[in-house]
């Protein structure tokens, strides 16, 4: 017998009251079983996100999210600034030159974070850029990006809106939408919101929907401006995941219950008890600055693969982390602490840690690492 | 205390043990506990498509396995033929000229079957059609499209596919896609394969895949070649609705412990004694040829709203039926006998129907609809 931990950044674990109110008979999305449940669901998105802006729910991964907020808002040969520092801002030069935009990039060296003076001289040397796309938490690298910082530089031009992926930062970082002016912000079920995949989430200014009038990427699934018809009548536009949106409601009301104030704090103790145990361990962070929140990024030792830490953990002790993406790949592994995370999930991956690395040869002062995250954790 | 029974096209119910299987802890998409279970789906959708050809999975609703079957096969102003005799007929119209498409339609009366010999002379005439796209089982009107014969026109045409919507088709009509040559046949998690709405299937022939080369529509969240990589080491290009997959793996298991051809004799056998109740009780099909296996579409009496008993078979005997969409809103309501349907959803179906008629004035003998269903479903 091998019990199953999954420290993941996504999927990541559901609470049980999630996993229940999913296993319940499905019901009708056009029917008055749903309609309440959609409602109060679009309410809560909107309190989640702090925002007044429409929250569209899409059924499709993050992936469909990020889609949409590209060929909804844009034309072919539009110019757009892409921040890339990982594999998920590498997708979205992806999907922009796959809609045939004009897309210039920030590179960020991995591990780093993008500095917002550099993006303030692009926009001003060129007044055509029209959005700048950016992650939040970079999945990848474990690194946050300062979405205050931008959004407070993108809001001063009245012709370029901001793009935020916050598919692993949302319900983990307190992000203002509202207050701060982000335009478009996407989500994921699979993450902070402590849901299986299959649900986006996409918050829309009425600057990006004023941009959206002349966009014309050809839509259809993917149309928001339909969507928002849909949702204000508290309807969807096609079958939707009902099984997943009453997940969501649910959910939300666990986050709610909890408080949002306390949900950002116990993300960010949790986060630091691991960094801080990782390097009791004599272990280094992938993240040279600003390190996320929802994932921790840890460099393998030197002689250690960490695909095969990633295996380890998985083969030996249960526990499903995450290897490395892209040019990190073997380099590093990762775990989380995102959504349904508490201290007990930070002390299991601290020990399995620490036993896999013993197993591969690597000398770690067994319990060294779990006495450190302890410390930060008592509470 | 009012007990629910879903009885719409869609979504429809689920078998416990699906429900079960879904409500277990998540697990990661890229761990080997998943991979496993998505290999076994993939290949038990091939079963059920009776197809050597890929099937692949999409995260979406079957509107997005709709659309992935126009932006990876055509490009702006390519001439497709739209055999359009209802609401999703329309639907097909509508994503093509979303795609810029050069749309040709063959209008089909609602209620009516296309002729296939309209649609051989159509071909013939104009031999720059590239594709055919039509709904097996037209959910709206409730009736079936010959897929047979339209597979035997297409397939004589080397520079055209056939491309079927099967969403509410699949598992309930014996379609063989490899035997028939149909090039492209859409599928949708909600309907006859038991699950909650969020996966789309999608079958690809050699020919469709060769046409692909040459298709210039944007496309990224939605690539059918790039799904065809990843599917094809048992991967998915994106983070997928794992639980999802879970449920497809379990519920092709059921079909499969049924057979195949006992699934089709099921629906066939409850379609047919559905229909023969509701004549008994002195209504009307709205489908005037080859009603569809799937669901059954009846004309409200003269004088009585069809959305006034699908309020009614819901509000007072908690029936979740369908009422009309489009041009048949007020004058249907519709029942499904599709997926986990057995013996008795047909006789709640037609006694909740006998009641609700007697509620509004409509004047039916009691017991008779059920009387005929129980004489065609005797055992």
């Amino acid at each position: 017998m091998l019990k199953k931990y999954l420290l993941a950044p996504g999927p990541t674990p559901i609470p049980p009251e999630v996993l229940l109110a999913m296993a319940m008979p499905i019901i009708h999305h056009r029917s008055t079983d749903f309609i309440p449940v959609l409602e109060s669901a679009k309410k809560g998105l909107q309190w989640l996100y702090q925002t007044k802006n429409d929250v569209l729910i899409l059924c499709s991964t993050g992936t469909g999210g990020m889609v949409s907020s590209v060929n909804n808002f844009f034309s072919p040969q539009d110019k757009v600034l892409v921040i890339n520092g990982g594999n998920f801002g590498e997708r979205w030069t992806k999907i922009g030159q796959a809609y045939g935009l004009n897309v210039q990039e920030i590179k960020v060296e991995w591990g780093h974070t993008v500095k917002p003076d550099e993006v303030e001289m692009v926009l001003k040397n060129d007044p055509g850029i029209k959005g700048v796309f950016v992650q939040a938490s970079e999945t990848s690298t474990g690194v946050y990006h300062d979405i205050r910082a931008l959004s407070r530089i993108v809001r001063e031009k009245s012709n370029t809106i901001l793009i935020v992926d916050a598919i692993s930062a949302l319900a983990a970082y307190d992000l203002r939408t509202d207050e701060w002016g982000i335009d478009i912000m996407i989500g994921g079920s699979q993450k902070g919101l402590m849901l299986p995949p299959g649900l986006a989430f996409i918050s829309v200014s009425e600057k990006a929907w004023k941009m959206s009038q002349d966009a014309k990427l050809p839509k259809f699934y993917f149309n928001l401006r339909k969507e928002r018809e849909a949702l204000a009548k508290n309807q969807t536009r096609f079958t939707t995941a009902v099984t997943l949106i009453i997940g969501l409601d649910e959910s939300i009301k666990l986050l709610q219950k909890e408080g949002l104030g306390k949900v950002f704090k116990r993300h960010e103790t949790l986060a630091h008890a691991a960094r801080e145990a990782v390097k009791a361990l004599g272990l280094e962070l992938y993240s040279k600055e600003s390190p996320s929140n929802a994932v921790t990024a840890i460099l393998a030792p030197k002689g250690l693969d960490g695909q095969e830490i990633y295996k380890n953990l998985k083969d030996k002790y249960g526990i499903t982390a995450a290897g490395g993406q892209g040019q990190a790949k073997g380099k590093i592994f990762r775990i989380a602490h995102l959504g349904y995370a508490d201290i007990f999930d930070i002390i299991i991956a601290i020990s399995g840690i620490e036993m896999v690395l013993t197993n591969m040869g690597y000398p770690v002062k067994l319990g060294s690492g779990v006495a450190t995250a302890e410390k930060l954790l008592l509470k």
